[in-house]
């Protein structure tokens, strides 16, 4: 279930473990606020005897294959570690993830047994009630499919596009974040929580840098249709996975399904800690390496990789885009307990 | 913890999806045994109110990369399928293991979620009372290590070694099965199952088929050595980390243990189901995939190769060695309940 791309694995340049810079910018954003939350909010006496067992059991879903994951799992148990309690990790992320890295690179002396589980987030993983904590980091943008019978011409992504063409994104992403949600109201026990940190704007915006580089994209592959490289027809037939939502969609989304009280959800700004604007040739190398696949599963590799080389040269203009919205806030962080 | 040659992965002749013949031979014959033993004595009312779930857990020890744990994980499941249970299966093996393609090669339709686990079995791998089920097939006889200090010259294995040598490989597997079964006693819940398959020899035997084709192994080796290919000093301070242990002295160490009852424990003989003795040709093929590893680390894979090509034509006197034991059942099936 659901199209899967995995982030580039093993050791070059463009691969996602050394490149993940600017998703650990993220993390470290909510490293406070998820350890107050897990105090504040995961009542683990009334858990562990609903659960019958002192055993916590956390799911990073789509966990690609680390380091981050490990920093994020570690973030959930420290402030439960001087309970007397025993922890279960299990990883998740597609089955074409590299799951033999990821167990081989676990921290050695880890306060916790781990598991790995292949398969979509947006179908069951997990038997009822099984789960305490539930946590995903900048995955849930990722769409199952692209939306269908849409025609976005020359344009590949649904921010700004035109409205029939940004409704078919919103809808796909209701889908999406819909079956998420019910899947995991399955596994997550009573009491358990749920952290979503992704990208997402402010109600009534829609552009964030990540949007903003998408268009470099779109620009990128219509010079390589006018040079012949590229038939325009397949750049108008192409539409990224990605949705992202504004804030007043995804609690839409979460009242609908009904089994989740939302304690924070909140845009925070991880640039702000960054001084000045983000570092457009940084992102545009660190963002290749966790969106090759998906232009190269439709274009082929040689056009990918020429796409993605001639972003490059257009640092100066990401970087006068990124300048403007350095001050939005687009990184959701919420909190969400089950009823 | 423990050393890890694990099963040669991959497609080629050698490798070990396409050659676990006779350990399916083996898991065949106990498909009934199970099934019976699982109704008989896994007490489900219980066992699901004393985790506090209805989920059955059930853990692989050992499981390699696929098909046998498929079937494996079915059969357990089976006499279960009928009663309002949900299933959740762990496949453990050594962290080298490919877990890659045992998460790809899961039936689609299984009626159970799985999860990967890697690291030995000789440590802990679950939280306590988290486990409904272990069961591990064909690789208990495995120890953590070879005896260490021991000298045995030309000699490879530790069946009909030298008074010394065999004492060392006994200390060791009841060092190591005493490991197992300490973390294990941790990890399954009260009235909780645990099945075993392995080689074993009836008391005041030591001779198997399998320790049959080591001393071939062991011939296969001197020639080389004869022939300047590898140097002798080499072969003397190589020891098999395999053990090939007698009923009692397992009986022993789960006694010493305390933790669980032994409701079952025989030797079967599952050449029965074959018509006249193991085909040699086959079976010095299909161990190939599981032993080549382990010569490999010790000799290189130049030697290590050529070490298993000249078994090859000594096939009919193995062919004789396997007529000699046809008739001994060496193949234990044992069923402890969890305490």
């Amino acid at each position: 279930m659901g199209e899967s791309f995995p982030m580039k694995s093993g050791g070059d340049a463009h691969s996602y473990s050394k490149n993940s810079l600017y998703q650990k910018l993220a993390s470290d954003t909510v490293k406070e606020m998820i350890q107050e939350a897990v105090v504040e909010y995961l009542d683990t006496d009334k858990v562990t005897s609903s659960m019958g067992s002192s055993t916590v059991a956390i799911a990073d879903l789509g966990c690609s294959i680390g380091p981050n994951t490990f920093l994020a799992v570690q973030n959930l148990i420290q402030p439960l570690q001087t309970k007397n309690l025993e922890f279960q990790v299990f990883f998740n992320d597609h089955l074409s993830n590299d799951f033999n890295t990821l167990l081989t690179s676990l921290p050695p002396e880890r306060p916790y047994h781990a598991a790995a589980v292949g398969g979509s987030f947006y179908g069951r993983l997990f038997p009822r009630n099984s789960l305490t904590i539930a946590y995903s980091s900048q995955s849930l943008h990722w769409l199952s499919k692209p939306p269908q019978g849409i025609r976005n011409e020359a344009g590949i992504h649904g921010s700004g596009a035109p409205e029939p063409v940004a409704r078919a994104y919103s809808a796909q992403f209701e889908t999406d974040f819909g079956s998420f949600l019910a899947a995991r109201a399955e596994e997550i026990v009573s009491g358990g929580l749920m952290f979503l940190v992704m990208p997402a704007t402010p109600d009534g915006l829609s552009q964030t840098e990540l949007s903003a580089l998408f268009d470099f994209y779109g620009y990128s592959l219509m010079d390589l249709a006018d040079k012949g490289v590229v038939e325009k027809s397949r750049i108008d037939e192409f539409n990224l996975p990605i949705h992202i939502p504004r804030l007043g969609e995804m609690r839409e989304v979460i009242e609908k399904n009904g089994c989740f009280s939302i304690e924070r959800m909140e845009l925070t700004n991880p640039k702000s800690k960054v001084a000045g604007p983000l570092d457009a040739t940084n992102v545009i190398t660190h963002m290749r390496s966790a969106m090759e696949g998906v232009f190269a599963a439709h274009f082929g590799a040689s056009v990918a990789g020429q796409m993605f080389d001639n972003v490059v040269p257009m640092a100066p203009r990401v970087a006068d885009c990124f300048k403007a919205l350095h001050d939005i806030s687009n990184q959701l962080f919420a909190v969400l307990t089950r009823k």
